[in-house]
């Protein structure tokens, strides 16, 4: 897997560029550049590996791996705003506003969308229909009924009196998290046309196993690896799968995840390695 | 017109809606109505009529109408955050920050921006190709490269130290209102993959003709009949249309742009009665 990561960063990196060096060149241009730098890229790395499970050519996929991160890009430099949950540090790095300033901040996400529904417009990618059904299906995991729904309960639930329980979590990391790790994990059946069922329900339980992953990093996590702030849940009185689970349970739950995530593989056999392998590093890293 | 004018409005709220009615409830869904609802809708005329002049049926266009006025809500929402213009009062309601908070208003902004490249990939308007050419075109119109560009132009001007001159300002003004204008008044040769040129001369002047009436009516509009603050521009010492012209030059000037969208529009002949009708509109409007 580590080899296939590795070049798919590299790739996923250089397609990005390329968007970005067609668009005038300032402040909106240069924050943009800094927000889609860095990061894991394993959304990117679902899209590949999803392509390439159904034939599809790296070549076609990369916009499609450059689509997604663009939109989780904007998704951060977004959510770290003040008036969102307020972080100043991203992949060890000042977050877009604090680095800029608020109003740059905004405008970068906003340009951040719509580079990655143009990039999902790519000819490369397929056919005219093909990319018709990445766009409604993208559109589906980012909007009001995705990601950005599950963003907003997640406010909501911080001024809430009561906490989440557990099935809300879940439901909003469904949303917040899930929506365009699915999205990204079933790209190569909607390129081909084929049946997205085993590949969403992978990805569905990876969604949720590396949302737990990512509660028990912010309880045993370090800034200095995770390049993030940690210990800000349970410091906001946050409801999270470790303060509703315990550490040990949490553990357990997402171990049975990558399990249940590696059924969801069966049907590829041996060619889908790297997927296995991705479930398992979700729940293993310390990043 | 105005006839047509009042059609079209009813024709793009109720697609609007229904939009919106299949999205999860809460206020994330009630901000972004709010924000959709009133305005002129000019740009959704723009669009049914230069869909028309190419014999492309109400209901083909309606989804890209409504796509265009989902955009132009998203923009004035996020143009109107307190780390933007910070504008409190639109269409004569309480902006969507005020009535909600700065996070509900982010993610309405967000949302819409998502709906609208949903609504293009609507199957009704027309062939696959015809809705990539649509989404091409709109991305563009509205990205780093267009209104999203503009916007951060004229952030980064009210920043700086010396006032834009007239080259400087046309030039914004072409990407933060121009862009969109241009895309929806090309939308039915772009459907109908036809000549784009002469609706795009005609928006080019329209355009401009728009942004300085709508500078002429910040000096000489009440905010009772405009339903925004008025005033903002002098105030912040911003350089407009008619602080560089003055106000009798700067009205003949949007009067020689009239006459300029009138011949961009002369290959339609007798059929483009409608937007010869806006583009005086615009210029002799109120609000």
């Amino acid at each position: 897997m580590e080899a296939r990561l590795t070049q798919v960063k590299a790739l996923v990196q250089q397609a990005l560029d390329q968007s970005l060096a067609d668009l005038p060149a300032g402040d909106l241009r240069d924050a943009m550049a800094y927000a889609v730098t860095g990061g894991k890229r394993l959304r990117a790395f679902l899209v590949m590996e999803s392509a390439r499970l159904h034939g599809i050519s790296d070549q076609a996929a990369l916009s499609v791996a450059a689509a997604v991160e663009a939109l989780h890009a904007y998704s951060l430099v977004h959510d770290d705003l003040p008036a969102m949950d307020d972080d100043d540090l991203r992949r060890g790095q000042p977050t877009v506003h604090v680095q800029w300033d608020e109003a740059t901040a905004i405008l970068a996400g906003d340009a951040l969308q719509t580079l990655a529904f143009q990039l999902l417009a790519d000819p490369r990618i397929g056919t005219a229909e093909a990319r018709l059904r990445l766009i409604a299906g993208f559109a589906r995991a980012v909007g009001a009924q995705g990601m950005v729904w599950g963003q907003a309960l997640d406010i909501a639930a911080e001024a809430a009196s009561e906490p989440l329980d557990l099935q809300a979590i879940t439901r909003l990391q469904d949303g917040k998290t899930g929506a365009l790790i699915r999205f990204a994990a079933t790209a190569g059946p909607l390129i081909a046309d084929a049946d997205t069922a085993p590949l969403d329900d992978y990805a569905r339980a990876l969604g949720l196993a590396f949302q737990i992953a990512d509660d028990i990093l912010d309880v045993t996590g370090s800034e200095d690896v995770t390049g993030k702030r940690v210990g800000k849940d349970d410091a906001a009185g946050k409801a999270t799968f470790v303060s509703l689970l315990g550490l040990d349970q949490a553990r357990a739950r997402a171990e049975a995840l990558v399990q249940q995530a590696e059924g969801g593989l069966s049907p590829y056999g041996e060619a889908a390695g790297n997927l296995r392998d991705l479930a398992r590093f979700v729940i293993e890293r310390d990043t």
